[in-house]
């Protein structure tokens, strides 16, 4: 049976790498819609190789551009050209789509990806940004409609093998891994003299500049935590992180009878993506780039995070506890000062008191009813984000 | 709801550790039927605590000896003393019981095994012999009536446990995973002298004296991978085996979509005799005892197993490849062997040497249609082995 796909954010990285899976298993999807924002070179390419019925572009001024680069690699067929926030949405609810791969970021991809769920598509979601944001609408939308949403990336999908092999009232505990960053040996003194260059280092994973950081941070950890605790419906007590630096292990569950599942892999989005492309199935995959040599790997070894080095997992925490709009202000806050960091406004340091003070800010008694209101959160902690960091570095 | 349980071989290991998992769960377990050999002071003192109606004893020698126990420590229930092979089928297959804990050695364990499940009972199998010696008769046996087999041992608990994370036919491989035993890193040219002493001592787990030689040769891995065989219905190519010194990770499957699902836990036998006995439940454990933690136990590693100097492994693969008695001959070779070499009779590189030896001189071509043939296969090979003993000794 043929699956038919929405890629919503098909230039970025996860995108890419869904249309590499994709590729690899001829005959198992189809793609009917392509999203992305202002990358036309290679969404013309992906346009050709893949021929979808509809693509949503970034804004109304890139349709003809594309249209060009169309016609200049001589696509044959008539596609349907749509842009902006309606575009994605358009593409990403067509009749004909099964499932959506939702990993366009910001106010476009969170306002599709609750849209998408609400055609009652099934959603693969790489966009973390939508659990942290707006979790509770996203998965209350997702139950409404007897959806399960797959999450595409490495620890949320090992939490999802992992629970399979047992019933969600006899989990003890999710255990998160993480490679622990650049930094995880780093004294504490040297976080106010780290540099852009350093933070932008990480041992296993080549990714976007913010995810990097976030590593860097631990936020990446914690925005694990939030998302973990809405996909799968766990107290943030229940849920741990253990610092694992060869990355072998993806994340864990502890059942209460003493037995610990892990899922393994090689580090390659490659896995989780066709992880969720393909629920229930497990299809194969070219052992020779995918397969997992445990005898020429390094020893498996874990630590407990620092959490006064690291305070941006427990800044998640406290936002996750608080609920309403704080983990939307959290992400916005974590954001900026990234942002701010990579434009060396501020230090490395500052990040985490930056976010600190954007949620002492933040209205905790706030609910969230609807998408409008987390995008009106979000704005807020963004305005306010920016200011703590004219203040901070002034 | 309590389920009925007939304990076989309640006064080894294994059934005393069974009746501990039981113990720490009030309610859930009844105990219908024990039965032993020779130990019957331990057996006395498991009847008083667990009111079994029915008791079967090795002989009919140990009935009255049996009675006068319970008298001195008065136990005030009537219980009903059955002796010998057909005392401890008739405790098996009790109409009341629900589940049998087979973990009864030798023509004894094998024949009530086989009669628990063509009486319909579920099985929880710490008998190792009764899959190698009569794999094909107990799983059709089983296949028929429609039992589930559980395994009692940490390594096809764990597979057992990661199979649930997919589907058989998208399984690429089974990996068996092994402390490697207490001569991992011994020369080859040391195997002639090594002592029972030396060899009895294990790195990891306590167990009987066959196993634990067997785990110093590295035979238990090959009849673990018969075993996997028949409990799961995988060829030999598809079960590996892993040196895994740290014995946390239990065994492993690899799916074909590249990832590999993984069972830890402490080493301890109550995770997997629990799992057996609750299944398809976990019941929670007391963290505090069985808990795993990661963080304070050694790195894990990963190493291929040294076929030359393990010759015991290829053995049980070829005798697995030739099927009909070939397994039944395996072990009883090594059994024979194993006593000999711990009655110094033996060297201990002659063990793999004398089973070599007794698997070319058996009837490659002959079937064991029946119980009886098993146990004819077993004696002949015993026969041989001694002789193999005698020559290579002498």
């Amino acid at each position: 049976m043929t699956k038919a796909l929405s890629i919503l954010g098909s230039t970025g990285s996860i995108g890419q790498n869904c249309l590499r899976v994709i590729r690899s298993l001829p005959g198992r999807f189809q793609v009917i819609s392509l999203a992305a924002g202002k990358n036309l070179d290679l969404l013309a390419r992906q346009v050709v190789d893949f021929s979808p019925r509809v693509v949503a572009v970034g804004s109304s001024e890139c349709i003809e551009p594309l249209r060009q680069r169309l016609q200049g690699l001589g696509h044959p067929r008539p596609v349907h050209i749509v842009a902006g926030v309606t575009g994605q949405v358009e593409a990403a609810t067509l009749p004909e789509v099964d499932l959506v791969v939702s990993a366009s970021h910001g106010t476009t991809g969170l306002v599709a990806t609750y849209e998408a769920i609400r055609a009652g598509k099934q959603l693969a979601l790489a966009n973390k940004e939508a659990l942290v944001v707006a979790g509770e609408l996203v998965m209350c939308a997702a139950r409404e409609r007897g959806i399960e949403v797959l999450p595409i990336d490495s620890e949320h999908c090992a939490v999802h093998q992992c629970l399979r092999s047992g019933h969600r009232q006899e989990v003890r505990r999710l255990i998160l891994t993480g490679s622990g960053g650049p930094f995880l040996k780093t004294p504490r003194k040297h976080f106010d003299s780290i540099t852009p260059e350093q933070a932008l280092k990480h041992p296993v994973w080549r990714m976007g500049g913010r995810v990097t950081i976030d590593s860097a941070t631990l936020m990446n950890k914690g925005l694990e935590i939030i998302e973990a605790h809405w996909l799968f419906g766990f107290p943030s007590s229940q849920i741990d992180v253990l610092i694992h630096p060869e990355s072998i292990i993806h994340s864990m569950i502890e059942f209460q009878d003493g037995s610990v599942m892990a899922q393994l892999s090689v580090p390659d989005m490659r896995i989780p993506i066709q992880y969720a492309l393909a629920y229930p199935d497990r299809l194969a995959v070219n052992r020779d780039s995918l397969g997992l040599d445990l005898v020429s790997s390094r020893r498996l070894s874990f630590r407990k995070p620092d959490r006064k080095r690291f305070p941006c997992l427990d800044l998640a925490r406290e936002a996750l506890a608080q609920g309403g709009v704080m983990p939307c202000a959290l992400n916005a806050a974590d954001e900026v000062a990234v942002e701010a960091f990579l434009a060396r406004r501020l230090r490395f340091s500052d990040i985490p008191r930056v976010i600190e003070q954007v949620l002492r800010q933040s209205p905790q008694a706030r609910s969230l009813d609807s998408i409008e209101d987390v995008l009106e959160g979000d704005r807020e902690a963004r305005r306010r984000a920016w200011e703590v960091v004219a203040a901070t570095s002034s």
